[in-house]
């Protein structure tokens, strides 16, 4: 057996990486993939530059990123559109460690207990407004939606029957396409123009900053502003998408936005809730939006409360999770009293989320189901990788050829003039009559019916997505022809693939539920058809496991959405059903592709975390993993130096070291600064010189919160040429004690310890306790496991600033 | 400002704490409350010894413990019966952190990838069984215990029904006595004399174990067996217990034997599953376990995955909280498929829980209820914190006079007795007769009552406990007389109390819910009184809140409890109520005293983590919480010190180092070796000197895991003298690169890292990586927040043998 040879190196930077019995992973080649002819990894000598983009390792082309990248880790100048395995370099992180400097023991010292149960009920009372406030939005939204519809759908109505003997059916359809690319545009305009982060479901941006990265302007009052009327917008405008997705994103808003107690966008500082504002506590809120958006879409309050886990918590909190547990009962409560008010019986309450799935009263299902269900499953998730892999090339596609905005608004009105046609051309060309009586839709339409008959397609179509879904899972047997569903279920299909995407607000859940509820139907007629004695197959739980299927084939959440679909139906006993098929969908998808939000994810380059570190990786260490040569600062330094290194790095977090003596001295580590704190103490001058000054204003924890989250550039802070000779005291202001790794440590405890406490910067030590380098979020998610076709392995993601 | 005189230390051992702007937190007198009078601490010079304790700081006593205690930290001999804050010294803990020893990546290397799927294949198998056998156990007892109870009322009836013309009552009611001390009697005796951990619901021991502490014998096989037998007989046996919280236990034992491959009770190893061998992934399963009880007891599948989180898991971990899932889902499952059979309607799948609710069909709720809801949950906080008073004085009692084993066992006969005499002192004296017609009850007995009618408080008596919360709930209003209920309240509300702590397996749940089914049943029927004309006062819904209201006040669980609630009731728009009345209880409970569980497990000094370090420890540092001197071995150490250290210390971890050389080198710390490991490597004689013998068969990582979970002691291990000047490497088999922190870091950032990593042993360092301390979990636990009537503060607890 060999042994590592360990020796006491002493006081000396060793910068020499341990003698280690297994060569670095780097060349162990079965480890490694290169999907991706652009990526490369190892030492520098052998680096390969091929096709037409160059590798370039000059740090200059840092600027801005916060991964303090060594020369020998490739950094690439150009990535080509589409790229999977790019890191973007232009993503900072959040930082969940509380600095436990000098101000907080003092702000401790002095509030004491009392100030602990005061900041815990006015958390609870944050969570109370989240809850209501998120509910408030999401009914505003549902109003609205339920209303313009109701008017568009009911005079496209009026004008087809009347133009059916008048023989002017070209009015009625240009109509609807005018009624859907007129708001569409001004969706789309405003996306495009205010607020492009406002585009899309908003899960990706919610699940990335629950994360740890900081999401420029995901949260912020504008893109709420800009977000809802967007998805009032592309419903109203009948495009295939939902409002679900965005009502997660306004929560996670809405969260952020009461929680600090102020607003950018409005310039106004309540001057409330300040003891709040850190990156920490704002998470916390923003979970528990994020959660009160589920139960609010679906009425589940369980299922956001695991949303939010799923996608956000990297430890449980048990009061946490209490207060967001609270937050999502008080949405899906507040949202059930004010529809049930809108809708004329108050005391009812029978609107629990805004997706309503209708009561599945009798559902229940025999042993021998469970292999169909799970068959179902198989074919949701090839249905969903398929959507996927589409959804991939056409973005790619965007990406390349898409830029300007005026474009990106034209390709959305364009989709909404399409859905328009397509739906008129399936109502006029599939003559799908059936006798009116149990009408699954409010504006019945006859179209080239017989009297006494209504249009079974035109039923589908004039009306919004999500009332088409709750027709398909509750339609009595036998009320769509086969042939008009299939058509149905690949044009929409394809059209809710090609939205997703669009520059317009829009979720994918409504979409996919009813491509699967579509296809689920299907499979229950021909099941009907087939054993026409039984009387067990109803055609709606057919549905209702074909769009769980297409759901979790195309999303591959797991828990959260299997418990928001039992809560959504209102039914425990189909748990077992629904998440067989949920996890069938999952693994069969997974097999080909990712989830799609995790596809989108990884185009922008967003450095997610994953759960746990890669396996077989015990054998990378920190030391290779690490950013390095660190930039350090003194415990007691120049002002001249800090200024020059805050102009110069680009770097978000320094260490603090003890100044080198004579040259036996080891530069300790001794703690830990910002960049923010260091801008603080520079725009309030608290320098070593000037003590007598600021000393009459104790500096307090309160200079840093008030200047939270946006703090000024050093281009900013005004440091006249006098106070250049300055010093400043460093070690009241920096953490004093953050979390350290050896350099020998492995990269799953280097992973552990950040992930599991939510670091933003961790330093890396030698023997002596010197800084030998730092680990960013960057250096960590650059170390990916892919799994494709049911092998596994590692790859390396490429770090780059054009993504 | 002041500012802490941090200097380089330069390789010295710097045993001198820093200087700091605050006063140690022992002296600061608000922040510590001297509860008791035997507990003390500060230096040991103002130490006092009050009573008829003295206070021993002598290190001897110290054996068995994992904790090294300085001798400025008191350690009591004699501990008051009946103290909540002391520790007990026995408890060892779990270690889920991963050794990466070069056994490991020795492993890793040789496995590859396709070892990773299998592992994971494996995990999926097992929790699959996990649940399938969760739930059989659960249909065994559940079956056993209905046709046993069957037989017995069944023939008790037709005694009383006999015996009221032939005026021999006293025949049946010597029959019920009889027939209850017979089961609780052999159940008690299996308790008392066979397993004593089967005693009691077993929900303290899971969460102690969840929580990372080793509880001993927890998780055999015979412990299940007594369980069930225990479990069995007390129902039948007529106490006032449930069969929900065993279940629970039996679920984690079930999950414990089966992913371990081999039973220690039975003495066989399947030789499969090795890999699993480690406290790491038995935990995993183990949570996965106790969530298939809960799912299996409740119906409840989101519940027990829940309830494993909220008790157990420290951290998020995806893909373990889907196959929890996956396993509460297949328990629930079977549990139905079997439990259906077993009724005559297999393909129904009616039965999804144990405890059967029955169905709440149309439960609905007004917005002026709520105030109701929140008033009732405000009683049945009071009435939990009274329950659980009581149960802590009489718990007390117990300890310190009922300790032979025949006085266990005599006493929980005596109890079993009294219940009977209870029952048909009520029936007998209470004279509540019904019509016939709507029968709450399978064994109506006439008694006293005319001809058509049935004594209703019989009904309630002759019954599984379970069976008279579902009787309370859905009997149509006015099936009971006021006072038969008040009377009814009160005595099962002490019998219950008193019988929480015997030598029985029982669990808590359903006495709660029955005694809060009872006073919930009276508001409602008040409320109808009050409000005659009003339709919606539903008796049976009161209950439900009122049984919600009563078991959050006793227990104080919270989200877990609620969602169990909404799933067993089979009704998600009942959340909101359920939820408030929940919280409501929790709060007036806590006001007054802890939750039930956390009584006894304080009683039994386990060293519980909280989930959050204490609030305001900023100002206390790692190197007063550590536990000091600390042993420490070199690097290559000899035979003769390590067999040495293993007889004269107790610790479990100790720091490995560098050999102390010429007298500037640094013992600089490099590994951590576990007593567990240094005593197979002795046994497997893993010296340098006879490596060519040990050589040919490379050590590996199955030597460690053949020997997991119990170890040899030193005592057992034979170690020639010969052998005794060889000398061992420790390097390839310590793990060489533990967490650590430094000795100037705060507590809640020793504790967050402690916890959130689920950590036994945490070096800590000085500035020049030199071991000063060790933090364990008995010195985090020693740090306790109270809080009393709306006041908290921190206590220190003491740490004691004799517990």
């Amino acid at each position: 057996m060999r042994i590592s040879g360990r020796t006491a190196t002493f006081c000396s930077v060793n910068k020499k990486m341990r003698d280690r019995s297994y060569s670095s992973s780097g060349e162990e080649e079965p480890l490694i993939r290169n999907q991706n002819k652009i990526i490369s990894y190892g030492a520098q000598e052998n680096c390969p530059s091929g096709g037409s983009t160059s590798i370039n390792a000059d740090p200059v082309i840092l600027a801005s990123s916060e991964s303090q990248l060594p020369k020998g880790k490739y950094v690439l100048e150009t990535v080509e559109h589409g790229s999977l395995n790019v890191i973007s370099a232009k993503f900072e992180s959040l930082d969940y460690d509380i600095c436990e400097n000098h101000l907080l023991l003092e702000e401790e010292r002095t509030k004491g207990y009392k100030f602990i149960v005061k900041k815990n009920f006015a958390r609870w009372f944050i969570f109370l407004l989240i809850g209501m406030l998120t509910a408030l939005i999401a009914c505003v939204i549902d109003i609205t939606i339920e209303e313009l519809s109701h008017i568009k759908y009911k005079s496209l109505k009026n004008y087809v029957d009347r133009c059916i003997s008048e023989n002017c059916l070209y009015i009625p359809y240009l109509i609807w396409v005018i009624s859907n690319m007129i708001p569409v545009a001004i969706g789309s305009l405003l996306v495009a123009y205010v607020e492009p982060i406002a585009a899309g479901s908003g899960i990706p941006q919610v699940k990335c900053y629950l994360n740890g990265v900081k999401m420029p302007r995901v949260v912020r009052i504008k893109t709420l502003v800009v977000k809802v009327i967007g998805v009032i917008s592309s419903v109203v405008g009948g495009l295939a998408v939902g409002k679900e997705g965005p009502m997660i994103h306004s929560g996670a808003v809405v969260a952020a936005g009461i929680s600090q107690g102020k607003s950018s966008t409005f310039r106004r500082d309540l001057r409330i809730f300040k003891y709040f504002r850190e990156d920490h506590e704002k998470r916390d809120f923003v979970s528990g939006g994020a959660a009160a958006g589920v139960a609010a879409a679906f009425g589940a309050p369980v299922g956001g409360v695991l949303f939010s886990l799923e996608e956000g918590a990297s430890f449980w909190n048990q009061s946490l999770t209490w207060r967001i547990f609270f937050a999502s009962i008080i949405s899906t409560f507040t949202l059930n009293v004010v529809l049930s008010s809108y809708h004329g019986h108050p005391g009812d309450l029978s609107y629990a989320g805004l997706l309503n799935f209708g009561k599945f009263e009798n559902i229940s299902y025999d042993f021998f189901e469970l292999p169909i269900f799970v068959i179902m499953g198989a074919i949701g998730g090839l249905l969903g990788s398929l959507f996927n892999h589409i959804n991939y090339k056409l973005t790619v596609f965007r990406m390349r050829n898409i830029h300007a905005r005026w474009m990106k608004v034209m390709e959305a009105v364009m989709v909404a003039a399409f859905s328009a046609t397509l739906g008129f051309g399936m109502m006029y060309f599939l003559n799908d009559c059936k006798p009116l009586g149990q009408d699954p839709t409010s504006n019945p339409i006859q179209m080239y019916c017989g009297d006494g008959e209504y249009n079974a397609v035109a039923a589908i179509w004039f009306q919004t997505p999500e009332a088409s879904v709750r027709s398909l899972f509750h339609d009595p047997p036998g009320s769509h022809k086969a042939v008009s569903v299939v058509v149905f279920f690949i044009f929409y299909f394809l059209l809710s693939c090609w939205t997703y995407g669009l520059s317009v607000s829009s979720g994918l859940f409504i979409p996919s539920l009813l491509t699967g509820a579509a296809w689920g139907r299907l499979v229950g007629s021909g099941m009907a058809s087939i054993l026409p004695s039984s009387g067990w197959v109803d055609p709606g739980k057919y549905a209702l496991v074909g769009a769980a299927a297409q759901l979790g084939g195309v999303v591959r959440m797991t828990i959260s959405l299997t418990v928001i679909l039992i809560e959504a139906t209102g039914n425990i006993t189909f748990g077992l059903p629904l998440m067989l098929t949920l996890i069938m969908a999952k693994w069969t998808g997974d097999f080909f592709n990712e989830g799609i939000y995790d596809i989108h994810i990884q185009l922008s380059g967003v450095p997610l975390l994953p759960w746990e570190p890669p396996p077989l990786s015990y054998n990378m260490y920190a030391s290779e993993v690490m950013s390095h040569p660190v930039v350090t600062l003194n415990t007691v330094e120049s002002v001249r130096r800090i200024v020059h290194v805050l102009k110069s790095e680009t770097f978000n977090g320094f260490p603090v070291v003890d100044p080198q003596g004579d040259v036996k001295m080891c530069q300790t580590f001794r703690g830990m600064i910002l960049r923010s704190q260091l801008i603080v103490l520079l725009k309030n001058k608290i320098f070593n010189e000037s003590a007598e000054i600021w000393n009459c204003k104790q500096p307090s924890i309160k200079m840093f919160r008030d200047e939270y989250p946006r703090y000024l550039t050093i281009q900013e802070v005004d440091v006249t040429e006098e106070e250049m000779k300055f010093t400043v005291d460093l070690r009241p202001f920096m953490n004093p004690s953050p979390y350290t790794v050896q350099h020998s440590a492995s990269l799953p405890r280097v992973f552990r310890l950040f992930r599991a406490l939510g670091l933003r910067h961790l330093a890396v030590v030698n023997d002596t306790n010197e800084v030998t380098g730092i680990v960013t979020r960057k250096d960590l998610a650059r170390y990916r496991v892919w799994r494709h076709r049911g092998r596994m392995g590692l790859e390396h993601l490429a770090i780059s600033e054009k993504i």
